[in-house]
């Protein structure tokens, strides 16, 4: 395992984005979404990806030179075909139009069709808080997830953002997804040859298994909650509420039609809509309170729940968003954390475009 | 276990309401809200908690003739004091004004103060279906919740409803606790002196337990995911996320400090805010997309969906909305059952205030 200063593979990303034909303001644009991933320790969803978006421009999957643009609106609603753009360029584009609708009516509402994935959900969520809004970011994504009493994939691990400004405390950051693990956490146990906990993944009859490379073998991730007894109804409709407002509500490909990040996995046929779709919110906090007032009371409440008294005295009672503050403190001081596949990766994109790598 | 006529339990309940001096209108909302969840199946939001409202009517917490107001708004936002109406009525209030605004400007947001339990979330979420918009619907709720890590009850079992319109097909209709389990499912198992599955509840201590008793012991509910390692940070995130939006932002108390549901216990001291919180949505369809084809797309979704080849051949993939669906064709021809406890306290209801029961 190397580590690498965020400067560095900030330049270096920026490289291989202009070395597939994005203008300087997207591959910066792009770059920034992208690192955001590594900054916060979400490490399947950073620089790790940057051979496979570099892949599926190989493919003609990725437009770099797109079009994005709102195809139907209402005051507080938009909806925006993508134009196969990066879902890291299309994705804050979206939320700024969201942001700008809610400056005018109190909330702002985007959908977007024909994208890509997007990074992480956190980044487009958090766009929010500078200008003291809540912000929300949901996507949909190809199919690893059964259903409950399901045996077939049908559901992508669909993550939801909400970020919530507070006042001397740091914002409330929630990103996750809709299953009980995600699939950067099976990668990271396939690589040290680990079992997941039962509740994560079942077989291809369905049955339970705690084989960490099961869904290469027709195996499924689970929704959050694992089984119906534990709540995975629950799970599954979380999942499906993102698959219909990022999916269905924007025109995009949805349920086990959504295409696949990996661009030597065919694109599925006869796709209802185009791409992969998100979803964004922003809500402007005076439209609802005095903003100070709101400001007080989230302090209130975030000082409060880490009060809680804890189980064990050595396991304190965290914020959402906390975990990812102190990865982010941790990496830009002491550097990224790149597993040697992903150095590989990086190695042979550096070679393949004639750029060097850090 | 004796059966009533959905029309037995209206007229009842019709006259309670008036007994407590809500007028006619309001004495009718309350029990159309209040028994939808008796029809759909959900019994510990029904009929069951009708000598609840009247207990907290009787400790002047409920005020029979409000004065339900809008103290803030934007083009697509509101934000209502309840003046401490009963949830069932503050709440369909909130909603309507959630679908004029979203007439308007294509989304309607809409928080509320000062109110106390609503019912089942997903009427609520429901009254955007005929309207052809999707509806949202939260609560935040006393503390009965424990977050991960934590050994206190700082989370009601806050509830989210998104209900969506199809075309062909009957609506998706989500209504879930943010917990593992609803403490109506503890109830039951309470009744039958049964256990619970592991994963549902925890002692005093922290400590896994299955005793379905355990909430009266100093134990406590815990978030969809059961512990960190199946992801009950997301159900503690997700419980956060209504409570901040229901409570914080609507200036309802919150957290540890919403008011309890029984009567005989004291409201928390220091709250930060007046009474609990609810917070609504309402987005037009065609302020994103053409009516006709969105719900074309979820006939597909829902089809599709239904058809997932299932685990054993006896249990069907189910659709959000589905088992309530279910309740609902049984129990309008045949009858809501009521259990003997409940029974007794609307005989006793029936008895006080002199009005013949059924």
């Amino acid at each position: 395992m190397r580590k690498f200063t965020y400067e560095q593979l900030h330049q270096f990303s920026n490289n291989i984005f202009a070395a597939i034909n994005l203008n300087t303001t997207d591959a910066n644009l792009a770059t920034k979404v992208l690192l955001s991933a590594d900054l916060r320790g979400i490490d399947s969803h950073g620089i790790a990806r940057l051979v496979g978006y570099v892949r599926l421009w190989e493919a003609a999957r990725i437009n770099s030179k797109p079009n994005i643009r709102i195809t139907h609106q209402t005051p507080s609603t938009a909806t925006i075909d993508a134009d196969a753009a990066l879902g890291l360029i299309a994705a804050p584009k979206a939320m700024e139009i969201a942001i700008e609708k809610a400056k005018q009516v109190g909330t702002g509402w985007v959908c977007v069709n024909n994208s890509n994935h997007f990074g992480i959900a956190g980044y487009h969520a958090m766009m929010a808080l500078e200008n003291n809004m809540i912000g929300i970011a949901m996507t949909n994504a190809s199919a690893l997830v059964a259903p409950t009493f399901g045996k077939e994939k049908m559901l992508g691990t669909n993550p939801i953002a909400v970020a919530i400004p507070a006042g001397k405390q740091p914002p409330f950051v929630a990103d996750f997804s809709t299953t009980t693990a995600a699939n950067g956490k099976l990668e990271i146990l396939q690589r040290k040859n680990l079992d997941t906990p039962t509740g994560w993944v079942q077989d291809e009859n369905g049955a339970s298994t705690t084989d960490a490379n099961i869904l290469k073998k027709g195996g499924a991730l689970l929704p959050l909650g694992g089984d119906r007894e534990h709540g995975s109804h629950k799970g599954y409709a979380l999942g499906s509420i993102v698959d219909i407002l990022a999916g269905v509500l924007s025109g995009a490909s949805f349920g086990p039609w959504a295409p696949p990040f990996p661009a030597y996995i065919p694109l599925p046929q006869n796709m209802p809509g185009k791409g992969l779709g998100h979803f964004f919110g922003a809500m402007r906090i005076d439209a609802f309170a005095e903003a100070a007032v709101f400001k007080n009371n989230m302090d209130i409440w975030i000082e409060r729940f880490r009060a809680t008294t804890p189980i064990h005295a050595d396991v304190k009672v965290m914020i959402p968003g906390d975990p990812e503050r102190e990865a982010e403190a941790d990496r830009i001081v002491n550097g990224i954390p790149v597993v040697d596949s992903v150095f590989d990766d990086l190695q042979k994109l550096a070679a393949k475009f004639n750029i060097p790598f850090c």
